[in-house]
């Protein structure tokens, strides 16, 4: 049955005030994807499969993820994850670590607010390729702090899953976020933007 | 700078007292796949690119999608599209049909109510494998009903774009909404559910 939850009701709207406090103007792809990334908790994660019977078709799934603690375009840009063996893509990866990543704003309220539907290029999304690798050690601290931070919930995570810090290590980004056709921006861009 | 929507503060919070009243158990797995479906808008599709350069490499993209009307779980169960071939992904299923489409209560405002992580089983998500195929004439206006009442926006996209109706085959469905991993369902299984 319907039960009314102020305070998850406040959340939302704390959102809805928030989401566009800095979206980046259209020309300024880079900005608008690392905006995009920094305001997502999650994308969807495309593989090739290595499952019996599947292998090699696309697989798409979800996953957490964090470029740095929450808060007002900040963050790193590096999209962490926090994966397990025991789950199906990350048993993709280990076969053929390729992959692509999408976040939408979408999965802010922003475009419900402009009334944008999710296809509307003004709904902006960002694809990335390139692939997912472990973090090594010096980068774990980043890792932990910017999905921790974000995800809360982690930390209580089972233990005996074997959790590890991984990235989504980008090779080529399209923005899609104004008509006209995808935009594509270099690594080197997407990382010299200033939050 | 923020400005405050008070419509679409009203339509979050009736998505937030209406998203679970009617979210099925998890020992359900057709249903709650039928019911994710349904519940969202628009869902992330994994492609093999087509891409110079990246040809074979899984590609992931946000579309709109719906298996009919809006309202408390009805629909057909099938994920209608409406595509336009200067879309990149539609220029990799031109190549290869095989698909991954990924649809998650993390789109809804269900999980974030239960304070419940995006990449938590308990937010629930669904992954289909299978195809994207055109729909045929004789399914045209069900998929035409279905994407333009919860897309009205369509209607007026630009006509020189030859948009076209399309249809997610499905062939396995993979359910996560519980601990104890994946829940694999049959599309007979799936399309036999009565909402």
């Amino acid at each position: 049955m319907f039960r009314f939850q102020p305070l998850g009701a406040v959340a939302v709207l704390l959102l809805l005030l928030t989401a566009d406090g800095a979206i980046p103007p259209p020309e300024d792809a880079a900005r608008m994807a690392r905006f995009v990334l920094h305001t997502c908790d999650w994308g969807a994660l495309a593989t090739l499969s290595a499952q019996e019977g599947l292998h090699g078709y696309p697989f798409a799934n979800i996953f957490s993820l964090s470029d740095g603690p929450p808060g007002p375009f900040s963050g790193s840009g590096v999209p962490y994850f926090y994966l397990t063996d025991m789950e199906i893509s990350v048993q993709d990866l280990e076969i053929n670590s390729n992959a692509s990543l999408t976040v939408s704003l979408a999965q802010t309220p922003y475009c419900k607010k402009h009334r944008y539907d999710p296809q509307n290029p003004l709904c902006a999304h960002i694809i990335f390729s390139g692939s997912v690798v472990k973090v090594n050690d010096s980068e774990t601290g980043l890792a932990k702090k910017a999905l921790f931070s974000r995800h809360p919930e982690m930390e209580s995570w089972p233990k005996d899953h074997n959790w590890f810090f991984a990235k989504f290590n980008i090779t080529c980004i399209w923005v899609l976020d104004y008509f006209g056709g995808l935009k594509i921006v270099t690594p080197e861009e997407y990382y010299s933007v200033k939050p």
